[in-house]
């Protein structure tokens, strides 16, 4: 399939902008099969979607999210709005033989997620493709280290760590945004940082979490409305989860997502230990991966420095010359090349919504031992 | 009390070696109260125990461990044996009126460990002290660290992280020592190195755990004899555990103790996130203490590189000028000098037996969630 | 002034991919008051002009830079071809009352960069502008680390550093392509990399060098020709440079750029030590600045580690939420909304013709320096 | 030759406080085949020599050098004086037939140093050795990274970089004290701290500096009488000093020494490029060496960090288990260690005396080359 192909966008906030670069730059960049085309983009407030329109270079709007879907020169929806309605949407997008890309976390519960995955599985074989968005994958540094364990360069993995600290709402006076309220956004920092910290930790080791024992807490539990009125209203999320897990192969796995850790912004970091030597990567500095290789000749082994902006580094030929070192952006970019290849070549595009629900499963499971409190957990399938 | 002290020493190993270096040394550099004499070593091995103590600046020697708290000459008694034989030797010196330091663990089990800091309380009545040496809490930079927290530059503690990482035996053909076997050992890197990191998280924090849900793990269940048979036999200790815990003040624990973890070698790391800053310290740079100030300037903030080399630090001004930065050995010379200090002044040294015993508590629960599937366990008193 | 501006760009190479960028996307992050309208670009090869006229988003092409020039939709010359053809163009241009971007270094003589600088001032009297490409001084962190000496943080300089370390042509097998030709390049490491560094150090220092010592070296002085014919030629230039220098406030200076430091990719750094402070920023984590405030606490003192992605910080609140880094390609992006604003606000953009003249005029002492045996040579102005 | 060495030491502050604690401790960790007997130490200060006598464990002492090089029981004189008197008491020394070790830098003049080097190689002839004290060369890393370059491992060496950054006297209320004295110093922070680092990164280099082009300043000229009168006095040493220099072999080299580097306290730092690799060691990690190897697989190629603290490592071994760091006052005990083995097998230690001349001889041309304007200045042999 060659060509190109009709996008629409929901959501135009922080995930919109960022999605929005991607469409606009992956064609300057990537040698492409299939040509994205910026159709329409779709938000409620009429004005403001207008103007979102313009600023981020898409041809039309809408303010209705069915209209969207139902538009003949809309041939994959992108959807960037809260989990509350990824479902919904994603499910009609599909159903509608609309491609999908839809942010992480897939849903807000394991059972939204289930439907979209089965959704997923009924549109692919109709030829129709989803995918959700866990972009930190597509960092050459990452991809680089999920190469290096998959050609058994560590050997059997014998521990995992993911953690993903932040700080945003340290202050106790930050308000009551959406993302602090269960309704909208499912769990808290679990699903909006942790959600990554898991996924980015089983891709890079090439392994499932099977169980878990977790701890949650919610150490601000009151805060401001964001109405401005003075008054307060619960915090119905976790601030802050940490959790034990036990992966398929034997690993032992320690995580924990915060938005409590004085110091910490996007503090996403993984880090895989095997037989024979152990990968590291953090978001901070998203160029490079620490490898250290257990098979370097004694009394000078120790772990390197690499910077992944080498051609031969996944994605990073498509940029610049060697040591030009690229940002977080450069994450949807490449996401959306590869949506787009496997699109152009009729393949399952990865992750997955079944790869999107066995996270929400692993989520779901720190929040049920968490309740329980702290009981050993089965991840279910 | 001023004048001179006669130590005892059991054993002349790894630890036995870094005790004597500390008991020659600190009076070198330290003004003391209390001038100790290197009296007398004790080991089995009649020919090496002399080479022992001609090599490591000992008056005499013994070769059975109850002549030596006999002896006139030994007013102090330094066990640097393995951990099952801590609580006989140790209650019977404190027993005979000795003054005890201990290393860590305290004991193998939470019942000698209780029997000891018994023993010691009842020394205490009698002006006898004794303390369990966790060495690490006398670097420079860690009881900065703890000043810091205890002075509230952090505010209330939300997270808390220790972690040992290390990867002595890797190699499945490492023999198995008595570090690998129960019976000698009690645990594996839960006690040889988890026991640091709760200790240094516990005392940086200012807090106690007070439950736990735990993951073991033995990667490599049977080894060589280390006899050269070619036999092998089981390894009866954990390779590995991870822990989430709780601390009496709210505060959420992440912990982890493994030897599988390649590219360590003494990986020990604390960290504690507060409202109001944070810090972290790691044995690899043991001269440095990474300070976040949350009420710096905003947007000049960051971890602040603090190195505690200066005057002003604890113990730093005895050394070298500013800068000259210090090792290993010289925690138990650390050590030494407040334990001299202590019994000089009538005090309970600290880490007392007690809090040694809590350790060792602390460690108890972390095997009994392990042993019941990762369950949730407290800390029991 | 509102409305669009005409760009033409000259040259469609590794700068010309990252200029094109540039103009696509400032509209999209920025609010401009003059908006690019990308109308031309320039090259010689006819096919693969088009190609990139396609590739990069420009709206037609030319392969006779004068056209380009000549044409009246464009108001804008980006100048991104080699040095030896900078002035030709650029003045052309300003006297066809087209505003400059030209890339650095400015040219590659000292004569040539003076003829543009002579040109941007009598272009300046009509209301052309021109700016020369330095487009590092456009990093959220080095902005940071000028507005903190500018505002006296640091105190009196005393110390200033720049390197610029890179191993591109390490290989002596590495051809003999236009940058190691004087004719085209005008010197080597020296005006490639080390013209980066002068102008870094000089713009965070607020200083400029009045003298200095130095010495080149071409460690590999034949090369094959880059026709495959297998023949060698000489390299005419210098493969590194190193230098000391007075500045004009007293600070001693310390330079040094090179192609043959293995392990070094894009090696640019940049470090000012004043009475009160010092400032150390690199490429390699171009979203940091470390900075030293002697005036913190006594005893808490050390270098911080600031992320410079929140929205105070310079250009950082255009892109994402605090934490997300960016890389190479925003400085372009940043370096053309600020020439954009300064047309559209009739102010002369820095750095000025006359900035990139008075760095060619410390690279021209280097070369003079170096040539007499490294005698101590005035930068002439 | 074997048995028991007498030490006599000239000087108790903070050098002879270092090498007091290497005689002392020496034995206790190294197989010695000459033991030392810490016989006399001498200042001039009668109670104070007594005080630092007692303190520092030698077993006599005298108020009068020469009456110290005239005692029977000291076979080895230590010199820890400024280095105006270093001259006089080593050839005396040596000239009297005892072994001498000096410490940095040898003197403060090329004269009194070549004196030196003379009866250094008149008294080898006698069996008797001399060796100067620029103890860093005995850092496990350092001597590792020696041996590296020493194996052909980074191939021909293109750049060479020292630097030892300090900020002790930055505040220009520090006292007129007799390191900033040309009298007493020679030079300021280039004989103090330059020498280290020249005579460092000519060891790890392999190779000789042949000329060098160098500024250095004084930027406090005036300062209190360190005798509290209030009175002020001109400060006759560089405060600072910065050059370029060419090595035998072809390499560049890029040196810096200053005590106005605000955040540095001991910034003692060499870097060596070479065709095949490059090596990083600084003071403050002192135990770990970067190593980048450029035979690494392409794609995989990163800076190490090496820990080098394994028994495998040079001196390393007689210290602790792997992952047990040291500190600075180890490069005094390796060094004695050294001398004590030379003299037991008769061979003449590194660094000679030849040595220290020949950095002297460095230190000269830079001084004088600063005093010419920055010319270009041979190192005269």
């Amino acid at each position: 399939m060659t060509g190109t192909l009709g996008i629409g966008m929901v959501g135009y906030a922080f995930m919109g902008r960022a999605h929005s670069h991607a469409w606009r730059t992956v064609g300057r960049f990537f040698d492409l099969s299939l040509t994205p085309r910026m159709a329409a983009i779709c938000g409620r407030d009429r004005a403001a979607v207008a103007a979102a329109a313009e600023r981020l270079g898409w041809a039309a709007w809408e303010t209705d999210w069915k209209r969207l879907v139902d538009r003949d020169d809309v041939e994959l929806v992108d959807v960037c709005t809260p989990g509350s309605s990824h479902a919904e949407i994603s499910i009609a997008a599909l159903e509608a033989g609309k491609h999908v890309l839809c942010e992480k976390p897939l849903a807000n519960t394991v059972d939204e997620a289930r439907a979209m995955a089965e959704a997923a599985e009924r549109a692919a074989a109709r030829g129709v493709r989803a995918m959700v968005g866990f972009n930190f994958r597509r960092i050459p540094a990452v991809a680089l280290a999920r190469q290096l364990v998959a050609a058994g360069r560590l050997g059997a993995i014998h521990h995992v760590r993911g953690a993903y600290l932040a700080s945003h709402v340290l202050d106790p006076e930050f308000p009551l945004v959406w993302r602090l309220q269960a309704e909208e956004a499912g769990s808290g920092a679990l699903g909006d940082l942790g959600a990554h910290a898991v996924d980015l930790a089983q891709y890079v080791a090439g392994d499932h979490i099977q169980g878990v024992s977790a701890l949650t807490e919610t150490f601000v539990r009151e805060r401001p409305l964001p109405d401005g009125s003075g008054q307060r209203g619960p915090v119905t999320v976790d601030d802050a989860a940490v959790f034990v897990a036990r992966f398929g192969g034997g690993a032992l796995g320690s995580f924990e997502a915060t938005r409590f850790a004085a110091g910490y912004t996007e503090g996403l970091r993984v880090e895989v230990n095997g037989e024979r030597g152990s990968l590291i990567w953090e978001l901070r500095s998203l160029n490079e991966l620490l490898f250290f290789d257990g098979t370097d000749e004694p009394g000078l082994r120790g772990f390197r420095r690499i910077q992944a902006t080498e051609a031969s580094h996944p994605y990073a030929g498509a940029w610049w010359p060697p040591g030009h070192t690229i940002g977080y952006e450069h994450t949807f970019t490449h996401e959306v090349r590869d949506l787009l290849e496997a699109i152009a070549t009729g393949q399952d595009p990865v992750p997955s919504f079944a790869d999107g629900l066995q996270v929400q499963q692993v989520l779901d499971a720190v929040l049920r031992s968490a309740a329980a409190g702290s009981a050993w957990t089965e991840v279910r399938p």
